[in-house]
């Protein structure tokens, strides 16, 4: 189906998701509203587990993670044996991280200045002691990662880049394929978060040249809470040890232990089979529908949110770079986010609120505190649009007249 | 409530769960059968959070994970600040023993003869390589770790004493208390997995002197696949530095990020909320019920079971031991163990069947190829054992006249 997304088949999906009849839901970056279908798929194999036992019931939960392998594995143009599902984005980069080995004295990891939190904790956790060093890559002049600046900064030390493609903060999209042509040319791991790409935009494991690439299947996927996609380039994988194994990803082989050569060597035999047939099922939705089409109703709609949330007074639009993915940031001047989100979700309006701490090096760098987060998907209306809109001037229009009255009362 | 648990009791927990009505259930130490409360705390979160968005619905979550980590501390006589929850037993122990730190040619690892194969595979593959030796400890003729062979291996190269306490095939419980006071006199460190062990018999944390234990939620608890508990001594929790982290575990401070001191330092910020939902009201329930009522009910179910069917010609009990919990194990002369299972799953009764892969040390010891597995809950009947006896029997008479038929053939 390449024709594009329709209004028609847009109010179609949301007839199939029960939050659209509930809440206008513009936090999709935090997690999105899953499909009635996607609910039963867990619900349902719940209810199966719980009637003939949950050992005996494995056989469906098979069949769904292999299934949801094999989308996985199209939807990032990789291999089946190259993707993995752990219950967190964070555990499946900590891992592959933990992989990477030793670190060294004067070792250097060159990360962009959106890189996660996450990440940064784990990469500072681990070789800070060691004496190794994290840097951040400059930006260009309108806050992407610098492909010019990496490419300086390259020496034989370095050891891994690092970077988050579409920042928690933002719709900038950095560079990832300019950055993977480095990371190729000299051999250096290259690891991506592709945690909110996954699900709005196309993502081309051998376009970009990752050796790692995760992302949470709760935002833009729709999947459930607690699941994640973590891919590991074939060719890395026996390089790459995870930090503790199990019977699944090391079974007993007669007198030793052999880990496996797939990236379920990242997985434990313990797993939540209901979770994965949600999985399997958002996955196959995505599929459907097809990312190009999503990608091609989101970001026209964050672009109009965008143009119009800055005319509005009072109201500063924070995206950086010229390609935006369907987040778009932006402030109130007076008016603390975490305020504004409050606000809006006091009118039915869903939408994120960041502080320093989940992107600090970026936050920091711009001297920003706080940001309101207002994130697209394909189940979002032109309608909705407005709605938001209007409310953000609604609050914007009292904030302002708050700060006039605190100077009245001042002067 | 003090008073022992009557059938009358048991009927009504049976009530309440909607597999006892479906299935003979005998495979607990496998997975357990949910209480339809489970199930619907499970149901009922995801279906809030599918309608108002997850993350707008996680108040709700937060609340019933810190009951359930309340609940988790009581039931271990520890406090919340030591109990985090992982998505798998072998997440949490390998975590916990990736926070070890490296290891040096000549480091010895003690284990019991019982360890769960998930844990050897962990150790060999991160200790192997340095040099450092895993080494068994010897048992006594009943089959139990013995203490006193125990206490003649310690030296200052003991870097770790790992036990399973009761394991995945067969009923022996192992002196976990005597192992740990010998681990207290000589400050080595005491990993306990207590898998088979959680939701059938009381776990004490102090009286075991253990300084990480574990246990999947799944299995004789009832919690949802996908859960698992880990405890961390509080006083070895500083030493303990998980292999990675992220938000969560080590939030941005600031200007730099700082490591929780409580065990959630080996959480992750990324949590199906709906699972833990569920794993409360698991852990609510067992400790409405009592532990010590559930080891009473259970125990003398399973002598009962073990009496009746050591006493079937052609089926050996294979538990080891004197001591026993709610697992059963043995064999049928000249058929697999797996093929048992199967003829007993045809008629309608869930049991387990372990080949040498998950307790290789033990069945390797023993010489055994596999074993059948049935173990016990309070859900589980007197009428109940009687069906799954009287199946065995049948099965073993029939195997017996399969095998004297081909005795006549050959003679």
């Amino acid at each position: 189906m390449s024709r594009a997304l329709t209004l028609a088949d847009v109010q179609a999906m949301r007839a199939k998701t029960p939050g659209c009849a509930q809440v206008v839901h513009f936090n999709h970056a935090g997690a999105s509203l899953p499909s009635a279908a996607t609910l039963d798929a867990i619900t349902s194999q719940l209810r199966l587990e719980a009637q003939s036992g949950p050992m005996e019931a494995s056989m469906q939960g098979t069949q769904a993670a292999e299934s949801a392998r094999a989308n996985a594995a199209a939807l990032f143009n990789a291999t089946p044996a190259e993707i993995a599902f752990t219950s967190s984005g964070s555990a499946g980069w900590g891992m592959a991280f933990a992989a990477l080995g030793r670190w060294q004295a004067g070792d250097r990891i060159l990360v962009g200045r959106h890189e996660w939190a996450g990440n940064l904790a784990t990469m500072h956790h681990v070789v800070d002691a060691a004496g190794a060093h994290i840097e951040t890559i400059p930006c260009e002049d309108d806050g992407t990662v610098s492909v010019r600046a990496l490419d300086n900064m390259i020496d034989s030390r370095v050891r891994l880049i690092a970077l988050t493609w579409v920042p928690a903060n933002g719709g900038v999209i950095n560079p990832a394929e300019a950055i993977g042509d480095i990371a190729r040319r000299h051999g250096i791991p290259y690891f991506i978060d592709a945690g909110q790409a996954l699900g709005q935009m196309r993502i081309d494991v051998q376009a970009l040249n990752c050796d790692v690439l995760k992302g949470a299947a709760r935002k833009f996927l729709r999947g459930p809470r607690g699941t994640a996609l973590l891919y590991v380039k074939q060719s890395s994988l026996k390089r790459f040890a995870p930090p503790y194994v199990d019977v699944l990803s090391a079974p007993f082989a007669g007198d030793t232990f052999s880990i496996r050569d797939d990236a379920r060597r990242f997985e434990t035999s313990e797993v939540s089979t209901a979770l994965l047939c949600g999985l399997s099922n958002a996955l196959a939705e995505a599929r459907e529908i097809g990312i190009d089409r999503i990608e091609n109703w989101v970001r026209p709609l964050a672009r109009n949110l965008r143009e119009r949330l800055a005319a509005i007074p009072g109201v500063v639009v924070r995206d950086l770079g010229h390609a935006h993915a369907a987040l778009v940031s932006f402030t109130v001047d007076g008016i603390a986010a975490a305020e504004v989100k409050s606000e809006l979700a006091s009118r039915g309006i869903n939408v994120g609120a960041n502080g320093v701490a989940y992107t600090p090096l970026d936050m920091q760098a711009r001297g920003l505190t706080d940001i309101v987060r207002a994130s697209i998907s394909y189940l979002n209306v032109p309608g909705e649009i407005d709605i938001l809109v209007d409310a953000v001037a609604e609050i914007a229009a009292s904030s302002a007249q708050r700060i006039d009255g605190v100077r009245e009362c001042i002067s």
